[in-house]
């Protein structure tokens, strides 16, 4: 139980916007996220257990994703960048998905608060749901209307998640030789045909 | 053999082997190579650590891999996997490496073991190290030299294991659907030939 989530069970109410209020905030709604997950939490909730004003909540992080991305501590926001990646039309979207997110992960200050926040998600069974949650509710709902036009999109994005979180996994996580430390271009070059084979190549055939 | 024959730093002397003697030997094992990773671990000082005879770990458990392996309770040997994958030569492989590990990863009395095995693995700093000094110590150590002769072998190698954590982030570990349900066959049919394009693609233009 945090310090705030204590002091709330001791019966006092509501208080204003305060100097630590981000963070007790912040701290509320992680606690919240990961107990009962993306879906299952509410800002309304997380303001009782911060005992704060929702519109507080709103204020400060804007809706449920915005704070769910600031509770996470992810640097990025992918809700803008893969918007960006597709507006171009499908053709070429791999290279540009590989190029993107070689752009957030390469950068030391953001590797860094990523593959902390990675790891963290796998010291519980509730943290892996809560990343799963995450990924569903803010990678693939922005990704899967964007490959609708090519059939199948929830099994094209959840494949392209796939060679995503290997590349996570391998090169960032891991540090596994000499994907690690692969010149981005080589990294481009060999993933990006993979990613848009899975974007855009013709279903398997079904027996 | 008398124990004041062998006193080690632990002051302790070597015992013959008992009814937990296996197991304080993988505790020991466990305990090394999480700490000084694969490289740096010798039979000679597991045996030490687990106060017994060197020839006594190597009687339960074979080589320094054996041990490894069975110090990670991984319930699947990969030494004879690999070998059995490649055979045949490296057309088709793609489609043979997402067959058997799908063959593996998809039941679920190995899923579960290797699961918590993954898991436990990013619960601390030393046990990154140790599942990317045992991937590199058995898995790839396995597949370079049969990736030799389509040149680049090592990022090959990398590639293929990037795919392949990624399926087991996506489809085993963080159960993100459909890709989780997907049928083991559709798996097949999207993934292989990317796995055979890491295999036998041209490297790619260096500039």
């Amino acid at each position: 139980m945090t310090a705030s989530a204590s002091r709330r069970t001791s019966g006092r109410g509501r208080r204003p916007g305060g100097p630590d209020t981000r963070g007790e905030i912040l701290a509320a709604a992680r606690a919240s996220f990961a107990e009962r997950g993306f879906d299952r939490t509410t800002i309304r909730a997380v303001a009782a257990d911060a005992r704060v004003d929702p519109a507080l909540v709103h204020h400060y992080f804007g809706n449920k994703e915005d704070l769910f991305l600031a509770a996470l501590e992810v640097p990025i926001d992918p809700r803008t960048l893969i918007p960006e990646v597709f507006a171009p039309g499908l053709a070429g979207v791999g290279e540009r998905m590989v190029r993107t997110f070689l752009g957030v992960w390469d950068r030391p200050e953001n590797n860094q608060a990523l593959v902390a926040f990675i790891r963290t998600a796998f010291v519980a069974d509730e943290t892996a749901d809560l990343l799963r949650n995450g990924i569903e509710a803010v990678v693939l709902r922005a990704v899967i209307p964007q490959l609708r036009p090519a059939g199948d999109a929830e099994v094209r994005a959840t494949l392209v998640a796939s060679q995503m979180a290997g590349l996570i996994m391998a090169r960032y996580v891991l540090r596994i030789e000499p994907l690690a430390s692969l010149p981005a271009e080589d990294v481009v070059s060999w993933v990006a045909p993979n990613l848009q084979r899975y974007v855009d190549a013709p279903p398997p055939p079904r027996p």
